[in-house]
């Protein structure tokens, strides 16, 4: 009796966790969206608007898949938003692009590495949720938009590498204390984390893999926008 | 042969104004998701982004749809924008709610009477370049959405409605501005509605008509807001 009531208590935690997760990543979303149309509004050429608004609307296509689900869960999807409303809102007040490439480079790397970590959890999560989740981070174009563009500007003019790659390690910096700021506050989402790692035999060595793995797709998109030489440089210069 | 002739000039003078129309409806279609979006990340509430946010995908949808329509006349999309850039940015900059109510306003009644306008031309359109305008015009949740707000903003605080009815007036001044402007600098779009003035045995009395059909459809907006009394008592004041 008490082994079943522990397992439902395991079970009910898992469960809010996932709505945790939805709620997370639909608010998320709907960020995504705002951004990527305010983007828009400011890209250069009428071309490149559409295309960023194009990628706006698929942002907001996944805003309301994973409303639906949180719906579906008897959950109400306002509610299950509202404890990551301050902190995606901060990180998003402390990383306002100052122009049109820190934007480019803010959608390629700042929610590529979120996604990353999404897609980590994900992988513990029932067939169901992991499909809307790997569904919604598909990605909607911002690689194949955002590459070229950047690696032009830095032909142009080379110092703007040296700016984007520190704007890029900011973005990193600010996600992961934010990234801090939602596990320390939402103790589901956290067991979540957790409980994979515990699955995997031991959360440390399952937590530490993870985060390689997180930095090497991060490093990965440093290099396709060609600014990770401008860091090896650095590091070379200091030595 | 010269009656042939002219008559392949006028259809030729038709074709231009009616891809200037779709030009100017495609660009007016993606500032609209622009500004909804905008506006709905100002909304107060996570619902309210929500359902501004839908509407700002629904007007883009539209965009799209133009867009195709545009490519579909072996016209570039880009360049039939192009000419209704500045005006309608000139609007929209002299225009900028400074509020979320200015900006539930500027929604309902600023876009009505653009909707209206256009609806207008397009009576004179062949069935099928009807059929895309009006689809594309059609409401997509504004009045529904912006009436219960703005109505119980001035119930709450009454002097709210001489704000928004001097910002609604502002509107259509604005607009009618910028729409001269268009009509002095885009010779087949002017055609396009002296043409069907002409079509209706006089130019003068067709596009009176017009007026006062505008007219009539912008008042009923004012009085579905509230706004309509605080204008009567206005006149009533000052006569």
């Amino acid at each position: 009796m008490s082994e079943l009531s522990g397992a439902n208590t395991a079970q009910e935690a898992v469960s809010a966790g996932v709505l945790d997760l939805f709620g997370l990543l639909a608010y998320a979303e709907l960020v995504a969206f705002f951004r990527l149309s305010g983007d828009a509004a400011l890209a250069p050429s009428l071309a490149e608007k559409a295309a960023l608004g194009e990628m706006a609307v698929a942002e907001f296509g996944h805003f309301v898949l994973l409303r639906e689900r949180i719906a579906g869960l008897n959950a109400e999807p306002d509610q299950a938003m509202l404890p990551f409303v301050a902190p995606l809102d901060a990180f998003h007040a402390r990383t306002a692009p100052s122009d049109w490439l820190e934007g480019l480079v803010k959608a390629y790397v700042g929610d590529g590495i979120a996604a990353d970590f999404y897609r980590a959890i994900a992988e513990l999560l029932d067939p169901q949720s992991r499909a809307l989740v790997l569904e919604v981070l598909a990605d909607t174009g911002h690689a194949e938009f955002v590459v070229p563009r950047v690696r032009a500007a830095i032909e142009q003019d080379p110092p703007t590498a040296g700016r984007l790659a520190l704007w890029a390690r900011r973005l990193v910096g600010e996600a992961l204390a934010q990234a801090h700021r939602v596990a320390a506050d939402r103790a589901p989402l956290a067991a979540l984390l957790v409980s994979r790692g515990t699955a995997a035999g031991g959360p440390q060595g399952d937590i530490g893999r993870m985060f390689a793995r997180l930095t090497d797709a991060h490093d990965q998109r440093m290099t396709a926008l060609g600014l990770a030489d401008w860091e090896r440089a650095q590091q070379e210069e200091t030595r």
